[in-house]
């Protein structure tokens, strides 16, 4: 396997470039016919529109100030933003002039809203119109204004309509006159990273440097000392020393970001950050910004991570603790976490493919970020425990609504993630049933149709599409659990090993219409134990199915699964697929089970339980809790 | 084995009478020698003398009203009463002039602070004199009185003082006026039990029958309808559906007490309530109390208690949660909750000696309470978890002080919960080295002298001195742990089944000075296991020896405890005496160790660790974190 140069730059392809069949053509449908109207109805019911519109008298502090000095009422922008994104993106799959209609008429109210020097924020201009710019570590302007950005950007792509990518342009210019190194001018960042990955999408659809230069501004300048959240601190007449976080690692500002070895603070801030830094790695093939990625990327993906892609154990600082401190009942491990991983990874693949990163987005994808949304898209997961004694449920909403859009915007753009270009070369690194229109430097215009029961099944054809021959390369992830994979060109195999670079094979030749590649990734079961560092898993065993992580749930199984023994030398599993959960592949498997019913009196005794032989059945951990509510167990007991 | 009738009326002796040596004379010297003295710093330093001193302005709300609707600070009054009742029973074992004379100076002001009407309250009287009595359910008042009630029954015995005591009388004969159902009188009681057990010690240190009548009234009112606290929070223009504990099951008032068959709510609360119907129940040989406590003793001890006696495994409700949720590393377990364990216990004792309390009283007294304590009595445990990834370490002090005098009056007063006389019976409940003064209801004066090494070595020799033969049963406890105990009278044997009552044997005969009783417990290493139910402890093996259970430090094992896998065939254990650590038995045993040196850089990874055979050395629970910090574990890994 050699390694590739890393100065290529591959960006996304826009998400209507893409058409999504199978696996998450289903869950797109689920967002389309429920998620995106649900996720506007909710920030209705909770009277975000009020808070935007100028026609009506400002609502006023709605949720309570919190200790920390601010509350959620302060990011209603970003529920707007990530919704409209999401309602953007469900436009390109099912068009929906009534929900466009109610999209069009916030967008509208943003326009009135807007101040004349482009400044534009609910909270900021309504209810606390003297405090702008005053505390930009607690009160998540910024963010507000990255989530803006990113709507736009999507609502143009899906619909052509310029309003909100016109105004979010205006107050980004705006930023680009207030903040710097000049006479008068802010020399700060957001607390809540985020508007430096949007900048960067607003650079890419307008084609305006100017955007990345604000971007890499923000980062170069975060965690710099004189400390800017000091200093601005002092200016508001707050004591420094009563900062409710207690360290500027909270919002990874501790130090300089090229500096930073360690993933810390709140996982969504972090993996926001990363994927920013990793955005203008790429723009700028900042060499030293890659580098500290790569260290931050080890850091976090060797010691930190849940086997899910699950992130964040802590729900105090909603983010990062100790090293291989990775409890299951108790884990956070939000929804957004995850959802922010895989746009860190995505992005690390800005500089050329590498399944060092393709394979972990798949992994924080499906088992991390997925469980969010409930397969008919109505409920929300927020935090993702490994174990549950059968208390945790899917919420209707939930009064800090920043994951149910994030899950939502993340599955209906998810072509976006599958597929990227580089001049003449097409990276594929995610597999599922799709059609990519892709458009190459040498002016050719690739079709490229991915056929597969993928992640059910492993065989993956692609068939290309072309007007006339072309010349391209074409990179396909072979995932490093996929032993014994596969591949052939129009009915030839390839030597794999041969052909390997980062962990893809890459056929750089000149394709012609009707080219056949066919790809095979077994999934076979594989048994997962972790680092023994890991106390929490100790003696424990997960069971994983290509990129997908299993679990045990009462409802196929009864009460009581952490008496469930897996035997050392796994027995063969016989795959069932349920016609009631999406047509999921579980896995039957004869296990070992401590027997609770003849334990008697006692709580504790001098002989261990007895044990049955039984069959246990598992699901994949993104569907858990889909059907009737029980107990829920990722890491089972293995026996020794 | 026969069971006994439970007629028969046991109560403690008085703390004075007996006198301890080995094992818990040292914990008594380090009360002696620092915990004491330290008490009454902690509270003079917190401000709660200027609380009580009249003659100085009063401090007002020095700790903030919490949203509770209360402060700590309210309960000012408990904790100088249990640090006066911790003086006073020091003063048993070593005089102390100076420390006696900073007592009688509090009491002093208390006696200047007291009310005409006998009502005596720091806070009530000081800084919100008019909501006397508003609020029971939270604010703690009736539990304050309770405190300085047992102090003042405990510093009367100590130095024949009765200053305090005739001050608390006064404020007993004040309640007894203004609690009850007539006319203008409180039909109500208080949120957190503590009263009910007071004025049973009054009452048995007075000789007066209307404290237990007192007492009674408040366990017979406990949760009957129409709701007391539902009544007064109204008449208080407290909205009821706010509460913050959402159920009275907190304060065990959801049901009338003689209902109650769970064991919930917060678990210092449950524990102290339990305590005073145990009391009313010897005291009036109500056997509908006692089927009650029957009912709710085998609901804990079966279903909710730590293998440690901790309970309460939620810091939310500092109380109890599901059946079989016993969490190791997050538990609350609160030192205060296993000495109220070993209160209630004691009390179920009273109407007989039952293995199946005292078994209990004394794993909850060596691994529930005693670790809150360290070995130089100069720091504290508030929670106990089961396992520590290497931050939980003992307190200074903490900010809600109850845990520390509430160890230190229990390990000064272990001589009372250790023998109980009935008429002519006297039951020896607990083994230690020490020397009982008993008086019977014949007119006998039995000196008891016990010379054991307990719990170390399992060897217990009593010897009796009598001016005079006298006829009376010693009852002596063998513990259900204690297989292949002997028993000889004089060097003779007794048949241990033969003669065996409820887990005591029974010794009726005429005793002459210098008889002698050698009782022998083997202390062999027992492996407990936890029923299946409890998940957190599948695959688990703890270990004890004796009454104590055994845990492993860093100290003496380096880091990931949890790769220590213990052996289903048990190895012998080789016993080391720890000189530097109380001359505790430790244990060594050959286990085997994951190793964590060579898993190389993946967190997950489809082969489990190697294994190497490795030694590893088990000390008792009660004393870790006496030595160099790092992690604790009790649940080790076990083989299948």
């Amino acid at each position: 396997m050699t390694k590739a140069n890393n100065d290529r730059q591959f960006r996304p392809v826009a998400v209507p470039d893409v058409e999504l069949g199978g696996f998450w053509g289903k869950w797109q449908d689920a967002v389309c016919n429920s998620t995106a109207e649900t996720l506007l109805d909710r920030c209705v019911e909770a009277g975000m529109l009020k808070a935007v519109d100028v026609s009506q008298p400002s609502p006023g502090v709605v949720i309570p100030i919190q200790p920390w000095g601010g509350t959620t009422q302060m990011f209603w922008d970003s529920d707007l933003g990530k919704s409209i994104e999401t309602i953007a993106y469900s436009l390109y799959r099912r068009p929906n002039p009534k929900l466009e209609a109610r999209a069009d008429e916030i967008i509208d109210m943003y326009e009135k809203l807007q101040d004349e020097d482009g400044y534009l924020n609910a909270w900021f201009q309504r209810v606390e119109p003297n405090r702008r710019w005053t505390n930009l570590r607690d009160h998540h302007e910024l963010y507000c204004a990255g989530h803006l950005m990113e709507a736009a950007v999507a609502y143009y792509q899906a619909t052509g309509k310029r309003k909100l990518l016109d105004i979010m342009c205006r107050y980004a210019d705006y930023m680009i006159k207030i903040f710097g190194h000049g006479e008068g001018q802010i020399s700060g960042y957001c607390g809540h990273e985020e508007v430096e990955l949007a900048l960067v999408k607003l650079a890419r659809v307008t084609g305006e440097k100017k955007y990345l230069d604000l971007s890499k501004y923000f980062i170069d300048e975060r965690g710099t000392e004189p400390h800017f959240f000091t200093a601005e601190a002092s200016r508001d007449g707050r004591n420094v020393s009563e900062y409710h976080q207690k360290t500027y690692e909270y919002a990874q500002a501790h130090q300089p970001v090229r500096a930073q070895t360690k993933v810390v603070g709140h996982a969504v801030r972090a993996m926001y950050l990363y994927s920013g830094m990793a955005d203008i790695a790429t723009e700028y093939k900042d060499d030293s910004l890659t580098a500290a990625l790569e260290t931050l990327w080890d850091d976090l993906t060797t010691k930190q991570m849940y086997i899910t892609g699950g992130i964040g154990p802590a729900a105090s600082n909603e983010g990062f603790t100790d090293y291989y401190d990775l409890p299951n009942a108790t884990a956070y491990a939000e929804t957004c976490a995850s959802v922010g991983l895989v746009f860190w990874a995505s992005r690390m693949l800005g500089r050329g493919p590498d399944r060092r990163y393709a394979d972990i987005m798949e992994q924080a994808l499906y088992n991390g970020a997925l469980p969010g949304l409930s397969t008919d898209g109505k409920t929300f997961f927020y935090d993702n425990p490994l174990e549950s004694a059968g208390k945790h449920h899917r919420w209707k909403w939930h009064h800090c609504p920043c994951c149910p859009p994030n899950i939502a915007r993340l599955v209906t753009s998810i072509g976006s993630y599958m597929y990227a270009v580089a001049d003449n070369e097409i990276a594929v690194h995610l597999y599922g049933e799709s059609t990519a229109r892709l458009k190459l430097a040498n002016g050719a215009n690739v079709e490229l149709e991915q056929v597969t029961n993928y992640p059910w099944e492993g065989a993956v054809a692609f068939t290309t599409r072309l007007e006339r021959p072309a010349r391209f390369a074409l990179s396909l992830r072979i995932p490093d659990w996929a032993e014994g994979a596969t591949l052939s060109i129009n009915g030839t195999m390839l030597d794999l090993n041969a052909n390997m670079q980062d962990g893809y094979i890459r056929i750089d030749r000149e394709w012609a219409d009707g080219d056949r590649v066919a790809l095979y990734l077994p999934l076979s079961l594989r048994p997962q134990y972790a680092n023994p560092k890991v106390r929490q898993d100790a003696g424990r065993v997960a069971l994983m199915r290509g990129p997908l992580v299993y679990c045990v749930e009462t409802t196929d199984n009864g009460e009581d699964l952490n008496a469930i023994v897996l035997p050392r030398e796994l027995p063969a599993a016989e795959t069932v697929v349920l016609k009631d959960l999406n047509d999921a592949v579980a896995l039957d498997l004869q296990v070992e089970r401590e027997e609770t019913s003849n334990w008697g009196t006692p709580l504790y005794r001098k002989a261990p339980a007895e044990r049955q032989v039984a069959t246990a059945r598992f699901v994949p951990y993104h569907l858990w809790d889909n059907r009737a509510p029980g107990e829920m167990l990722v890491w089972v007991q293995s026996d020794k």
